[in-house]
């Protein structure tokens, strides 16, 4: 509600202009109108447009397709597509099909982003058929609610955007509009949410609506008011709440604009890549593989999946990793390591069973009775232990050999390293043109609190 | 009892001759009735002389001076030490003074080695002042009995000293002697107590008089006969405990002399220990200190402790080791480690407060935000990490440096090495003359059972 001077200011550069407004409102309207017209099919526009929450110059449009429950999903699917591009048509623009739960068109109309998305019109949020169906009573569930709160979810969207933790992707794991939209409306305006969050604990549990059907696990749980059975801020990962714990922090000791400032992601040169290896003096070791085929949401988790498990994979084979992390891209998919050696010593240790397991222990010494390994078998706190050679000493050697398949990779990620091979690169080598900004925050990570107060500093 | 004919033989070989029992019967005798005669001091053989338990060729005497127990310490330790001056005066000898709980004297008198101890002549053992008064106690409780069982209990020492296990120093950590005769008596005979150990579990509790007034933590117990309180087998280790099983076993599969042959320890060359190393591509150091003046029961457990508490500061700092030993020399004593890498990358990473805990967090942040980390502070589940540069790259250099004394060593390792520094040797320069054998055991460590049954194949 009340603003301090320097936030109005804010609200002034982000807040959207009535030309704006007025151009949405014009475009959808004629887009509602054509389709109950000429194809006797109710709609609605959702999101933060239908809400009036956008920030100024997001001109992104999303109207919904309402379908009787009754039709099947592939008729859906068919139907849906060939209305939007009936829109397409008729306003003249173009339109690309993509694929959530199920296929909508994304189209471009005069200079705007358009999302057409069929869906069920159910009756309640409880029956929805899929996802998408739950989206127009969310939108139903705000705009009556939000007048006197737009200011407010204005800040929030763009404070969470400059801090780099909105977004309920899978990348991000941060907070999707709709939640930031709920939050402003559970604690009355931006900043008491702000003071409230700087005293967030994980286990939080949000439920505007009092209905909450059962517990939830994840870190914080806001009960969707639409649905008591579902957590709208299910996809924010534990350290991106405490991201926004720590923003909440800084802001309110220093409040400055740099908190609403999107800036541009900083990039790295091959020879700053190279300059940051011999600093940190660890070894850097990419493996890259043909993207495969899905969203983001699918893939994305896939490589984390298979970051975890290589990185798994080196630390029991003596080369203990720093840091890893992933990146999708257009053609190709990166998982990166940072390790502290890439060279390990040929020993390695088995740990065999207990002495006093007798059958097992004579199965093990007898293997290696036969065999000469580098010591033991010898007893250790009770069970066998043999030290003998392991397979790989050097971790490029490693990374390029068919062992990497047998880690638990996500499943796409296996069948397309399986199918089309992978490439292993390390050092300088790592760096392309397409990884520069992926390395570079690599390198210089750190938390959006701290960077923002470095910046204050500098 | 009965015996296959395999052991008889063993028997024939190691069963003291009537000669030597003669001999020792004979000085005993005159020592004990000198100190009466002499001196009106009462005095026993104790030990495996007493018992008839000695093994062919071991001519230890253990002879026992009786003092009222209202005499003071200091009293005691003086005329104890007068006495065994005057009987090597009497006898024609020589001694030297040794410290165990009290001082004693070692003497060699004609052939034998003759220790002679003062202690308390107490009513029962529960009334013991210190430990050797307790010895009477034993001999007496094992005269009686072990008729019948001699050649069981020499059958046990032989097979318990051939695989390593006989000993309850604190480098051995294995059977005393005491332990070995009571085993005998509780299975009634060497071959049922291998049938029995073959099973054995840690946490066996063997109670001969049924009598035990408190539960023990050691992984064998066996409740002493003269005191209810105490564990005869708490010295014995759980790895060796696993060893005699192992070696049961074996014997019990295929029972041959090897099981009885002690064997001269494999020593090393300069030259070996540069293959060994190569072999096994790992980085050897020793660090070698003078040995501070205590006996090995004050000083191995130190070593050990020592040895445990460098490995750990090794593995903090970036140098995972794969083995460590000690050893207590006369002069030097030497702690062992074997490395998988001797340098490591710049980078360590701190992990700082949970990002919840406001007051911790803060005062994290403050603190690295002045400095330029490599990377950092940021949030990885739920806490601030921050990736700093360690102050050590080099294993030679941190072994060498004062950051050693911060570990926590023992106090006598820390105070000599406080005191007189320490030596720092890596590789092939790890080998000196004294430390050949130990060298050779470190890097052909193996099981006693797996060693015997290796031989058999050869």
């Amino acid at each position: 509600m009340t603003k301090t001077p320097f936030e109005e200011e804010i609200l002034s550069r982000i807040r959207p202009t009535p030309e704006e407004i007025e151009h949405l409102r014009t475009i959808s309207e004629r887009i509602i109108a054509y389709l109950m017209e000429y194809h006797r099919r109710p709609s609605m526009v959702v999101g933060s447009v239908a809400r009036g929450t956008f920030v100024r110059g997001d001109r992104d449009l999303d109207i919904f397709m309402l379908f009787p429950p009754d039709l099947p999903r592939e008729d859906l699917a068919k139907e849906g597509i060939a209305l939007g591009r009936a829109i397409v048509d008729h306003f003249g623009g173009t339109a690309v099909e993509k694929y959530a739960e199920h296929p909508y068109l994304n189209a471009r109309i005069y200079d705007l982003d358009i999302d057409l998305v069929p869906c069920y019109h159910v009756a309640s949020a409880r029956e929805i058929k899929s996802a998408v169906d739950r989206t127009p009573f969310h939108t139903r569930y705000i705009i009556p609610r939000i007048a006197g709160y737009v200011d407010d979810a204005l800040l929030m969207k763009q404070f969470t955007k400059a801090g780099g933790v909105y977004g309920s992707d899978h990348m991000t794991e941060g907070f999707s509009g709709y939640l930031c939209e709920l939050l402003i409306l559970h604690y009355r305006g931006f900043n008491p949410l702000i003071r409230a969050a700087t005293g967030w604990r994980p286990g939080l549990v949000i439920d505007p609506e009092n209905h909450r059907t059962r517990s939830f696990n994840e870190p914080l749980a806001v009960v969707d008011p639409t649905d008591p059975n579902r957590n709208v801020a299910a996809a924010l990962s534990l350290d991106q709440m405490c991201a926004f714990i720590e923003l909440a922090r800084a802001y309110q000791e220093d409040p400055t604009e740099a908190f609403f400032t999107i800036r541009r992601p900083v990039s790295f040169t091959r020879k700053q890549v190279e300059l940051a290896v011999a600093e940190r003096g660890s070894a850097l070791y990419t493996i890259s593989l043909p993207t495969p085929p899905y969203v983001p949401d699918t893939i994305v988790p896939q490589l984390r999946k298979s970051a975890a498990a290589i990185a798994d994979l080196l630390e029991r084979s003596g080369f203990p990793v720093n840091r890893t992390d992933c990146r999708m891209g257009e053609d190709r998919s990166v998982i990166l390591f940072e390790l502290l050696n890439d060279t390990t010593s040929p020993i390695v240790r088995h740990i065999g069973p207990p002495v006093i397991n007798g059958d097992n222990a004579r199965r093990f010494i007898s293997k290696y009775i036969e065999t000469s390994p580098l010591s033991g078998p010898f007893i250790e706190d009770g069970r066998y232990i043999v030290e003998v050679r392991r397979p790989y000493t050097e971790v490029a050697t490693l990374l390029s050999s068919r062992a990497l398949l047998d880690a638990a990779l996500g499943k796409h990620v296996r069948k397309s390293m399986a199918e089309h091979g992978w490439d292993v690169a390390s050092g300088a080598d790592c760096w392309n043109e397409d990884l520069s900004e992926f390395l570079a925050a690599f390198f210089e990570r750190s938390s959006p609190g701290v960077r923002i107060m470095r910046m204050g500093r500098e």
